[in-house]
């Protein structure tokens, strides 16, 4: 059993191999898996190897450790419940009003007194918030004139150079000239659709997919056509083969890697087909790769492409930032917005003139260091522990019918409660109660997702969120169903 | 002589007193003043007072101190240079196209190679470098969580309650609640214009007025009419009630403290008849308040109030920051929306989420402390000697039939070179000897002002800026006038 370099490193195939045990069901709920020595003994492989594996499995919610027992497989329940269907195809582009629902999910992620499973936030506590602010502070102290000055577009060069090298590793042939830092990845995607697209015409958004990008498209005139994606797939590109005939597309907006709400990640051969598809028509893709480096599997596992990589006329817009992964309130975000640059830049400029030079100073700080990439193997890690907490607490309380997502990366999961059951009921009885969750009608220009929700998974797992999910789901099973 | 509180204090009457008499010519350039103790002595002031009032006129240029000698009047040359012109009114609406100059005068203003005559930023040297980067670090150091946090609509409290009781000393009654923190002002100006219009709508801007706005409005797609200033008294209200009669207007934007290019100060009766007009209209008036707190005149003279102070109806959206004040850089910026709160906060959520967190902190540290009105003293009596030094160089140094701003405040000034002469190549030929500057036809949708250019003097005057001036004076002597 060796290792090639094109294959998954050692412990994750060992890894796999016994969760497609318990997949098939050959190692049940409750049992114990053999011990490390003998299972070491047994693959031929060290002690170490095994125990990575089991982490990695520990990690993915398929094993438990027992303080002085061992390893034991995890309650089943979970993997019982099916992940969420796609939504039917919708022929119409429609004007999108969302705004005054979405706000209500803001107004709570304000208030420290309720629970935050409503906006897609991940606890300070799991972002390197001593080490970045000791960055800030150290170069607020150095940086005199620097500090105060302008930092006019394209940006921090620091910062770009850091996220050119950081790019080829994903495939992408970014060069720090083409990159253009922003206020947060918010601003890198308004800019972009501004860039591309004028008040009244239409673009594509997978269905369900982040409600932030809806307001943008409300805000800016736009009009939505709504392509279904599959919760482990992405965007279903025959149906947006179809829509691109039927509609005067100017833009598609996209989350490949890891979407917002669903956690699909797009295999490599899709996003291909959907660089190629949108290139025969000349179409620009505005790709929201927030989540790219959240990704699932061991510490070893690769970080997924952007469509990006695969774009070789500039027609991808490629928009990311720091918020999900080091510091939501240092706002700082980037683009790489191809044969575009020029225009976002002239926008830029007329939105907010320059990013804040001191926080983009602190990031490209933390990347040069290493800090960054040892920071984010952690984070990865016990982002993937904490959705397998939630997966598994939804799988206990929530009624029969349920369905939940089953994350390839971010921290994020799609709750489908049985057919009827009101989600935007459950969202405000919810919120009497304290709990703030994000409604499914959110999620879509048409407000379809009725019966579904989107749960942060982004605080650690404790009591109060035990007790939490425990209250959603006698509270979903309380609601009128069928 | 005594002051009543309404008037102004006793050392400005005296100085405004000697500066009447330098104006009628009863004191002529190169004479000696009266020694501080015999000026005490006539008036019956104190020696301070007439020591004051001889630092308010050095400050405003009309004298000089020698070494060991006294007090003396300064060139007369100054004097002599009239004010701009305003233009003639126009009656079409324009579709805005500067963005390609403008872009040039930034490129420039990131040069360091580049003598700084072109952006209107202060240098740092003047801004409260040390003490906002020391308070950031401070806040950064101590934060926690809430330093990485979203610190999502209408923002910082801190900073809105200190914003709110500055507000008050200007006549403007304005809650916290009903500020929102914003990205510098420009995000603030660009969110108030996408609250209150759509692309294609007409709105009305001053002419010259800032590039800014007229990049804000080309990229709104919005067509502008320019309505002419005076270099003194800002917008010309009887043309502007004769375009509202033309034009289907959707907003009015303005700059009426200290305009920028112009440096003119709008009357307050005059800002009451504009408020008064628009609301006949139900018009709103965006407000640019951005070089409100750079008033000229002594210490203790009074803040002009923003035109804001005079609606009683919520059709005001007032814009500002601490750009120009304290840090660029930091990009911390506010409006007070009026009756459009709501939509510009959900605008603002889909643009740009949040404004940086520790920045805001900072700037509330440095207002609450104190801080911020003991840095404005100095900085607007040094910004004031700064502009007296600029134009007593231009008017020394540039060919006869130039004329120039007297600005009130802020500090840019406005120069018009004799006619004919072609301010973009004058640009264009300092660009090559290594200055910068701005060249008129940016100030116009219509691209008038052919023969102006906009200097900042932002930087303390030095031997550079001296020979700098000396090199623009000589090449626009050089081009074809007439």
């Amino acid at each position: 059993m060796h290792a090639s370099p094109r294959e998954s490193p050692l412990y994750e195939q060992v890894a796999d191999e016994l969760q497609r045990l318990v997949e098939r069901g050959a190692l049940k709920s409750g049992d114990r898996l053999p011990s490390v020595r003998r299972l070491a003994k047994r693959e031929r492989v060290s002690v170490s190897t095994v125990l990575q594996a089991y982490g990695l499995l520990e990690s993915r919610g398929v094993v438990e450790t027992r303080p002085q027992s061992g390893h034991y497989v995890r309650s089943r329940r979970l993997e019982l419940l099916p992940e969420p269907r796609a939504p039917r195809a919708s022929a119409t582009a429609t004007r999108v009003t969302v705004q005054a629902l979405v706000a209500e999910v803001y107004r709570a992620a304000r208030d420290p007194d309720i629970v935050p499973l409503g906006a897609a936030t991940p606890s300070p506590l799991l972002l390197p918030t001593e080490r970045i602010n000791r960055a800030l502070a150290q170069i607020a102290r150095t940086s005199g004139g620097i500090g105060v000055g302008y930092d006019t577009p394209p940006g921090c060069l620091a910062l770009r150079r850091q996220i050119a090298r950081r790019a080829l590793d994903w495939g992408c042939a970014i060069t720090p000239d083409e990159l253009i830092t922003t206020v947060g990845a918010m601003e890198a995607l308004h800019l972009s659709l501004r860039a591309v697209t004028q008040a009244g015409d239409t673009v594509v958004v997978e269905s369900p997919t982040y409600y932030g990008l809806l307001q943008l498209i409300e805000s800016l005139g736009l009009k939505a056509v709504e392509v279904p994606q599959h919760a482990r797939t992405g965007l279903d590109l025959d149906v947006l083969e179809t829509t691109l005939k039927q509609h005067r597309v100017k833009a598609v907006l996209a989350i490949p890697n890891f979407n917002n709400p669903i956690g699909s990640l797009m295999p490599d051969e899709n996003k291909e087909r959907l660089v190629a598809m949108l290139r025969k028509r000349e179409i620009p893709l505005i790709e929201d790769d927030l989540y790219g480096d959240l990704y699932g599997g061991g510490a070893d596992a690769p970080r997924p492409r952007p469509a990006q990589s695969f774009d070789r006329h500039g027609l991808v817009l490629l928009c990311s930032s720091f918020s999900k992964t080091v510091a939501p309130g240092y706002r700082v975000g980037w683009v790489a917005p191809g044969r575009f640059r020029e225009r976002v830049e002239l926008l830029k400029f007329a939105q907010t003139i320059a990013t804040p030079t001191l926080p983009q100073l602190a990031v490209a700080e933390l990347l040069d260091s290493g800090g960054y990439d040892q920071h984010l193997r952690q984070l990865r890690r016990r982002l993937a522990t904490q959705v397998a907490q939630f997966r598994e607490a939804i799988a206990q309380y929530f009624p029969s019918g349920t369905r939940v997502s089953r994350p390839q990366g971010g921290f994020v999961v799609w709750v489908e409660l049985p057919p009827g059951t009101s989600a935007l009921t459950l969202h405000a009885r919810a919120l009497e109660r304290g709990i703030s969750i994000a409604p499914g009608p959110i999620f879509s220009a048409k407000q379809r997702f009725a019966n579904c929700v989107r749960i942060n998974c982004g605080h650690p797992w404790s009591e109060v969120m035990d007790r939490s999910v425990k209250a959603l789901g006698r509270l979903a099973a309380e609601l009128p169903s069928g």
